[in-house]
């Protein structure tokens, strides 16, 4: 007996001879001159054009996450590239196929504790009592402190001042600060982009995607550096040498 | 005798305790909520903040590559997920690694061309000659003609009307122009990111770099997608099955 | 106060002006000429030579793992490769990216499951009672079963018989066995390869790898046929075709 | 007009309920326990199983190629795994995106340029007056000489003594020494392989799969180090230190 067909649909775009619609936009009329590249991504993901207040934000967000100089995930480029110069797709592809559960996942993992604490912002929860709750029950918080910039995170603090200032500022970005308070750690950047994420709406398994579109515009910048100015090789020749010294025979 | 040790530079970013700097840019005071993801693109590729019609023109050229429905790569990133959820940086990653030659590598190759043609725009160059010679002399001229959007491209014609208005339809514009002509051919969309891209004095090795960054954020759309309304399951079960039908057994 | 530096050490392999030396072994002295891939991947993963039984046990766990036939991964490697020919690297890099949690991870899955019910093969545990107590407290058995095979998945049956035949058949294949009659499946593949693994002495966390290096051979084979007989093309043009049909004025 | 279908096939393998058949050989009947993952390697890519002879020269080839230390390649893959261990093949797959043109373009280049001189092996070539033409005609001649093994690479020396013994020195091997004393240059090991490949009748473009699956094996080496005594995080640390020095503010 065959196996019965499923319909084969995807609802993102279409193309007759003269006419090419994206989300139900016209390209060329409605998109091309009229949204910039992180409205683009806010329509790709919500079938939507942004207000103002939300392209602001949503902007802010991406923008955020482009560059924060040389990661693992630029060094994977880079030697990538080093390779594969004629390849640069494969170089920026290297440096995305990291960015997993170590630097981007608490993004991620934020935006699900904080929607899977409150699932309805519009419900009058008692938010003190939340964070407390969410605190005592969560091993490992993600979204709060960080390594190197204390005792606050530039990044979020100006996060939630735009999102003050677009209207962005709900329950969620309340929640995790309360969170932080009550951990006595102040909420990180990566913390603040979760919190806004919820705010807007977004399911949180979409987080890492926004990670992930803005680290390819960065990881083109490092590998345009790289033509011009490499570090890769110097990287992999002290690497090799140090690696393997102990093994070679004593002259 | 140890090999002489080279430096180990990037100029792309720095942070301290307190400061987080991006190309000279003060990430929090003068990046986030001031520049769009287009513009921040722009930042990383040229090291300078875009004007207004920069800006504009800039996004616009992003903005096209975004989104072409189903194509081989958006197929790619979506059986990839379907193997993987869990790692949807690696199906965007997968996704990428086919953004080579045959697709995005004609944005390259006519920005090449008109480079090559005309190394320095500010020369007083006959463009007609210079279209004549550039068709006789290539073998396979890129940037030219759709297999679908005929007579011409909309998006073509959008952005060159966009260049006009921001100031941007300049001489890597009429020679592409004066070369589709000598060919009887309309330009592509590609054909006009390549002669836009020329305009910003971008490198043409930067190019591929602009469609991967653009299909970085129109994949994760249809990551998105394809987790709420998959169809790569059913993509790759039909395809099995007819694939192999000839090899098996007659009942 | 500068970070203390710690160590870089790797010892995989060392090379000097007339010697190249791998896990310990002159590579053109002990290994060329005398151990095939498959005992070559042991040495890699092991730090030593296999003897002939695990030789061939081993040789056929990752044998059994190559080609699957048109699989969403091989699929996602030849859409690559459509696009980017000269990269045939990166089509077999996307096609790895989906060895993920779906199909792969199964046997990993079903190796934990295995090493952690029983972490000390020569204890004299009770394997009956242990199945039956792993059956209930695991809520989706890995490793059991088969969409297509039944009742028997053959790869399994024989690999079992080669266990046997080698002296590998120990606890954890006949745990494994236990946990099938107790649920009334068979074993299949993964499970078998999950098993013959444990037996090994093998982290499980490795098993993933196992597949990921059998998989990238069948993909190179994928893509020479691709490259001969293409199918990549068609399966996107059928699929781009009917996925955005609804979407299109009618005529 | 509706585009006329194409059929969609693979002879590669197909299964029944009862049956598994890869390259029309039983899986579990006649290649399970038969095979070694070289001989199976070379079934995916000429569909005949390897002569005791041919089986003993390609698993040669292919297992020189598995391990080099730590390559820019391994180097990669170690810091991709550093941020998504979750998802070890994504680590593999950034690992073999940088198998391009630099470091394993020249077993391809080299086994084209064979074929490409003496396309019938049977033609009773003059084989020196080859190499000089070769030789003047060609300008950056792969698969000679070594930046470290010399006077001689010895992987070259073992792959030849080998091709002697499996009746494997033809022509192609002839040919690339006689080319290497033309410039008086040693043949490296990715010349030898190319001749090899040659003499087996492979098609060039085959020659970087050689590599691509090789290296697979040996990524995933590296991974399982990575995984018990990592590398990567000191290495991103160091390199992120003293990248972004000269940019920060002196104290």
């Amino acid at each position: 007996m065959a196996r019965p067909r499923k319909p084969i649909r995807s609802d993102l775009a279409w193309s007759t001879v003269d006419r090419i619609v994206v989300r139900g936009k016209d390209l060329p009329g409605e998109i091309i001159g009229r949204l910039n590249l992180g409205d683009m991504a806010f329509l790709e993901l919500t079938g939507r054009t942004p207000g103002a207040a939300e392209s602001k934000i949503f902007n802010a967000m991406v923008v955020t996450l482009v560059e924060h100089g040389v990661t693992p995930s630029a060094l994977a480029a880079r030697l990538t590239y080093l390779g594969a110069p004629e390849a640069m797709q494969a170089a920026v592809a290297a440096g995305l196929c990291g960015l997993g559960s170590v630097f981007v996942g608490s993004t991620e993992g934020c935006a699900r504790m904080l929607a899977e604490a409150l699932p309805d912002p519009k419900s009058s929860a008692d938010l003190a009592a939340l964070a407390k709750r969410v605190t005592a029950e969560t091993r490992r918080i993600p979204g709060l402190g960080h390594p190197l910039h204390k005792p606050v995170d530039p990044r979020a603090v100006r996060l939630f001042e735009l999102a003050r200032e677009t209207g962005h500022y709900g329950k969620y970005c309340e929640l995790i600060q309360a969170i932080g308070a009550e951990k006595k750690l102040p909420v990180n950047a990566t913390g603040a982009i979760a919190a806004l994420a919820c705010e807007l709406g977004f399911d949180w398994k979409l987080c890492r995607g926004l990670g992930v579109m803005a680290r390819a515009v960065g990881l083109v910048g490092h590998l345009l550096e790289e033509s011009r100015q490499p570090l890769a090789e110097e990287v992999w020749l002290r690497t090799e040498e140090e690696a393997s010294e102990h093994l070679k025979p004593k002259k």
